[in-house]
């Protein structure tokens, strides 16, 4: 096998790659200036060796704690609980939620094995003992997993005196109801919205 | 801009890949082996370094000329005349073409300014005049451009004494007469063939 083949087969063993996009991007990236891939080379290099995860919410970050724990005009009494470090980026993209978060690792998930205690919860529960935290926000995703591991902390959460809160669910905005699944169509029924 | 933005911008400019693809491809590294992440980018700096051009037939190769031009059990005879040197895989891929290759570069576009004084036609006539090439089998994309560039070498192979060949244009295999456009259908009832 040669150079061209072992990379591509790399790219194509990335998420929502294949063998043809992966030879696109290959053969791109031949045709470019050579600057280009030793960039993103060096760029991946960086990637593994300067991250760490934040010891106290568990997102990636090149300092411990990280910006958004360090930041002090952020909202602290308010975490927002996701299952994975990337959805802080989603999370941070709308602007909208300005307190802390508190990464997971995962979902309970019996079929998997994941169990509550292979989770960050006990982390969670720590800090909520430590400091003033008001809201707990939890925003897992809407699958079974993701219901079952918020119902879940639900009930834990119960006895800590914080206002536990979930994601609406509801229609996607620029959603057509012709095309909404019945699901999320009850979802929306259910979470209605008095208008004053 | 932290490094994570930085690598998923990168990743974002390469062709097929948009800004929510390259995240879930960085994030999807940062839970990897970090030895997965080094081995991506490892081959891609040999990718630019050890990879020339073939000085012969213009494929992307680590040693010159390259193995294909090399390999004495290949039909010499035959030089497949391609647009792109990722073109070369994709034929190759097909086990049908036996004999060499001839990478233009490009294609004429007027448009982009690309005449043929810019393609590798000469590198193609001096082949031809070297060796016992008896056919040139021309596999420019079934574009107007890529047509354009099959007749202008048509016209300037005519005096050489080779047969000059175009890729069959018709309907693809699996494909329905419903679904098929035209021009397309066109082609096929003119390149109709007996079936004996």
């Amino acid at each position: 096998m040669n150079i061209i083949e072992q990379v591509i087969n790399q790219f194509a063993k990335l998420p929502g790659l294949g063998k043809k996009s992966a030879s696109r991007i290959v053969y791109y990236l031949l045709k470019s200036p050579a600057s280009k891939t030793e960039d993103l080379a060096y760029s991946l290099l960086t990637l593994k060796k300067d991250l760490k995860n934040c010891s106290n919410c568990g997102n990636y970050s090149e300092i411990d704690p990280c910006p958004i724990c360090q930041n002090q005009g952020r909202d602290r009494g308010t975490i927002c609980v996701v299952e994975d470090a990337k959805d802080i980026h989603t999370i941070e993209a709308t602007r909208i939620h300005q307190g802390l978060y508190h990464v997971l690792n995962g979902v309970i998930s019996p079929l998997s094995g994941v169990g509550p205690n292979n989770l960050r919860i006990k982390e969670l529960l720590e800090r909520i003992k430590n400091t003033m935290t008001k809201e707990v926000i939890i925003a897992t995703n809407p699958t079974v997993e993701g219901d079952t591991t918020a119902l879940y902390l639900a009930n834990v959460l119960k006895n800590t005196g914080v206002t536990v809160t979930r994601l609406a669910l509801g229609l996607p905005v620029g959603g057509d109801l012709e095309y909404a699944d019945k699901l999320t169509l009850s979802q929306a029924l259910k979470g209605r919205i008095k208008l004053e």
